[in-house]
């Protein structure tokens, strides 16, 4: 069918929408594509649900391709599921939650893994059923705090998730792996330019766990990668690496001075230097404690922990919270320093935390032998050669410390930059997390039951659609991978002359019936207006039928390229279909 | 791609659900094409999300040719266009209602009249936009009091709804006759069985409304048809054929009589019988003032109001509330009666009504010249030869009292017989009442602006499966029409000879590869197993590759008929594209 501009339900934009920061949110506004509703919530206007269903298709092939089969859930959701995991309340403010007429609890889904199990644990029973992969494509709902960048972070949103039902550690390993190489094939079709990083620390268990992070300065999420191999992570997911240990025995003892009005870092550096001890420090030389609150999901209390890092680094919150999830983490207020007397704010060292029972981490730079300047646990009072492994132990090491520029990449190889990036996929050895809260069991060949391992993995369809948006554009406008395009050809007629009207619709009938999906713009508008349209939309092909007619060509220009050739009207169809096939 | 019932998320049941009352909800449950999450919430099983696809390709399709554009707005939508438009309060408790983490008031979309209208009013401007006509394919929800049948009537469903926007009424008639025509070609299509009913009796103020109701003993709804005519209504729409009126000038005059004990008509009619009055009554002869009050949208207070029917009705609350739509109607409670001394219950007549200004709508029967008894407005105490006209007059006429079978059809071809259906589709003239809400106008060839009227149009995607599996079944299972069935043939492998299983496998290669959707029943399970799910499933056409090959032949099945034919195996691909075409 053709797409008319006489009638297709479309008004460009010459001004960016006053709400509007980035420019896929600029563009695909300007461009008719999308409207705002509400805060974080859109509509999807004829051309963008075209390229959004464009995009589905892709990616539901490619879950076809691996096995996935398609469900779909409601998005209306009773809360007993998400009780029963934690998840109605660990989900926070960010959970839809609502009273049907009767008073019932629902929320809307945000993501399915409780249905999901459930659903397997009603239909599948043998061991022979597995595994199994079932996915659905859907609206997806999270009260985000700041919905931004139009369909980059919304409220409501489309999303294709899957989950994999393994047997064994190694089925799940394998179905990671195909939803691994199903998600390159995706993302490599609709040309996206991305890294996949690490998204876990070790600590969280060893459950491998990667996200695809679609490059953007634009992007809200911040990844590191190597100057010098392949190495891309989550700062979250990075892994200091440990310093050798050092011997200890020939260190001189720790000594305590007086350093009155010294509760910075910097002021402590300055005093220590000053201070004619024989040698220079430096922010790396010191100690930092940093004091901060736990609690662990469904606790009651607080419980306090230390954390101790060189002082030439702050605490990265994310990664701090990460190192510690599933438990909350804050930082300690004035009311937790009254209680707690023994921590001397500015003068805190690992004695008192020792004496007091409080637990202690530190940054894996803090190995056996090193020796720090750190807080006397009195006020303008500090130590100095504070030796770890001697004078204090801590009860393991964090990944708290922030991750900076320069520093050395984890696999050896040449040192971390930090770059921008937008999340459009997300694997996840879930492991047994919600087959254990539903008791989802197989029945063995020997009789006995098997406890089921999921895998959880995620598509962000809707955000995928601006982060090509984002990614591939000009000043002009709008610039589609021709698979997604809304529509392959976008045939501008430039002229009024009853010959040129008629040329064009006869061309755009030919490209209709060879199967090519065209827009024709049929408008009444200047050929300037049309041009300019055509490039905002930003579908590939651009034919002009207009002054060229005269000699019997046609113009077909490259939305991409800008490159321009003039093709005989006889071959327009043959070369535009040729085009289509690369 | 071959769907394989060892692989496919799929267990099917003997038993029937124990909260399935319907025979399409029991069977859908039991054929694993849906699975209740919560009242009136269901999830899609594969096959049951495949027929759904292909009832919403069908609707798309027809959609598309009428000219319809797709768009799609997001489910969770803000108060402020429903508050505009009167609908936050109107729906009642149907409505989902929910709050936002900063306390924004929230709805789940039951329809989405203000936001198309709102659209409209954004992307277009110029008498030359129009018409045109919008659609979205979409979940939505209403709190139904009582979810029942399965996805009959649901909470969470799909829905196609449409909105035609037309710059005249000659316009909107065309929409609107371009729909029924489409929907007409949907259902046929879907082999639906259905009529079409008037949707609105004339008082509404003459906006056309027609409901597609599928004829099903398990519906809700209630019509009525002619015996003899293609006339066919909703009951709120029949209208009364009014007799004639009659010669007021040799009729009797009025008289009061004390008929003691008489608070009813059957009573009342005893007595009158008793009376040596000279001829017989019967509750026909009667006039029953029913004593109801209304309230107009936004109104503060009620205000009476007196339905005059003849006694030998009872009336239809539904049809009255109908004809007095906007406003809200309830019976009187004795508060009421207290407050308004002069309604003398059991013996209320057209005189007090009169004398103290309430006012009074009478049954079309109810016409000059007849001649009634009815109550004197004093206890035990009635009137008889109160004549219409004469005595006592109304304000109009109302469609209040009940409809029942063997009255005349409204079109005077025979009588009314009552039927049972579901509704799978309305078409409504809305007309101008969304656009006047929000201001909607084109501007016109002479510079003025031209307030646009609308037409809304549904159609429920999710129950009319539900409805094609209620009339579309036997006691085996499922029947699926060919077009949206989950697959077209499915192949079932009976035996475990290597030659068997061997030759199953090709012959669903080959299918496949001639572009046909197959089910291959390739477990291990007894052929008798098999044989029940292929009918349970419903597949129209059943292949048996099994105990024949031996004689180079393979069993077909139609599903509906049950007819079997043996054809020989190198034939059996273009059999059943013939069976395709068909």
């Amino acid at each position: 069918m053709i797409t008319r501009l006489s009638t297709l339900l479309l008004r460009t934009l010459r001004e960016d929408p006053a709400d509007a920061e980035v420019p896929s949110h600029k563009l695909l506004v300007r461009a008719g594509y999308i409207r705002r509703v509400a805060p974080g919530i859109y509509s999807w206007l004829p051309l963008g649900l075209r390229v959004l269903r464009n995009i589905e298709a892709v990616v539901r092939h490619e879950m076809d391709v691996i096995g996935g089969q398609e469900i779909q859930f409601p998005a209306l959701l009773p809360r007993e599921p998400y009780q029963k995991t934690g998840r109605w309340t660990e989900y926070g403010a960010n959970l839809f939650r609502l009273h049907d007429r009767k008073g019932g609890d629902y929320l809307l889904g945000p993501t399915h893994e409780e249905l999901f199990t459930l659903t397997v644990k009603g239909e599948l029973s043998s061991y022979k059923d597995y595994p199994v992969i079932l996915y659905q494509v859907q609206a997806k709902y999270r009260d985000e705090e700041r919905p931004r960048a139009g369909i980059l972070r919304g409220r409501e949103f489309l999303m294709k998730d899957s989950y994999s039902f393994d047997l064994s550690d190694e089925g799940l390993a394998q179905s990671y792996q195909a939803h691994r190489e199903a998600y390159i094939k995706i993302f490599d079709r609709l040309g996206v330019r991305y890294v996949i990083v690490s998204a876990h620390s070790g600590a969280m268990g060893g459950s491998r766990s990667e996200e695809f992070l679609a490059e953007a300065e634009t992007g809200e999420d911040t990844f590191v990668r190597s100057t010098e191999s392949s190495y891309a992570a989550n700062v979250e997911a990075v892994i200091t690496p440990a310093p050798p240990e050092l011997p200890i025995d020939a260190l001189a003892p720790a000594r305590v001075l007086h350093t009155p009005d010294t509760p910075t870092i910097d002021t402590l550096v300055d005093h220590l230097n000053r201070a004619g001890l024989g040698r220079t420090f430096s922010a790396a030389d010191t100690l930092k404690n940093v004091m901060v609150k736990t609690r662990q999901p469904g606790a009651a209390h607080w419980e306090l922990l230390g954390v101790g890092l060189p002082g030439d680094r702050e605490v990265d919150m994310k990664r701090l919270a990460a190192s510690l999830a599933p438990a909350e983490v804050a930082l300690l207020e004035d009311p937790d320093f009254t209680a707690h007397p023994f921590l001397v704010k500015g003068y805190i060292g690992p004695g008192a935390l020792a004496r007091n029972g409080v637990r202690y981490l530190v940054d894996p730079r803090v190995v056996p032998g090193t020796a720090w300047a750190t807080g006397a646990d009195r006020p303008d009072h500090h130590v100095v050669g504070l030796v770890c492994g001697r004078d204090f132990t801590a009860a393991g090491t964090i990944e708290a410390a922030q991750v900076r520029p320069g520093d050395r990449s984890p696999d050896g190889a040449g040192t971390l930059v930090v770059a921008r990036g937008i999340e459009i996929g997300h694997i996840f050895q879930l492991g047994r997390k919600y087959t254990d809260a539903f008791g989802l069991d197989a029945l063995g060949p020997d009789g006995k039951p098997i406890r089921i391992t999921m895998g959880s993995y995620g598509i962000g369809i809707s955000r995928l659609l601006g982060v090509i948006a984002e990614q591939s554009h000009d000043a002009r406008g709008l610039i589609w991978p021709r698979e997604i395009a809304p529509a392959e050809v976008h045939l501008v007629v430039a002229g009024k002359d009853d010959a040129v009207v008629a040329a064009g619709e006869r061309l755009a009938t030919e490209l209709d019936a060879a199967g090519l999906r065209v827009i024709l713009d049929d408008r009444s508008a200047t050929p300037g207006v049309k041009f300019a349209d055509a490039e905002l939309i930003g579908v590939p092909t651009i034919l002009v039928v207009g002054r060229g007619l005269a000699c019997g060509v046609v113009e077909v220009k490259d939305r991409l390229s800008g490159e321009r050739t003039e093709i005989p009207v006889d071959g327009v169809v043959a070369h535009v279909q040729e085009l289509c096939r690369k």
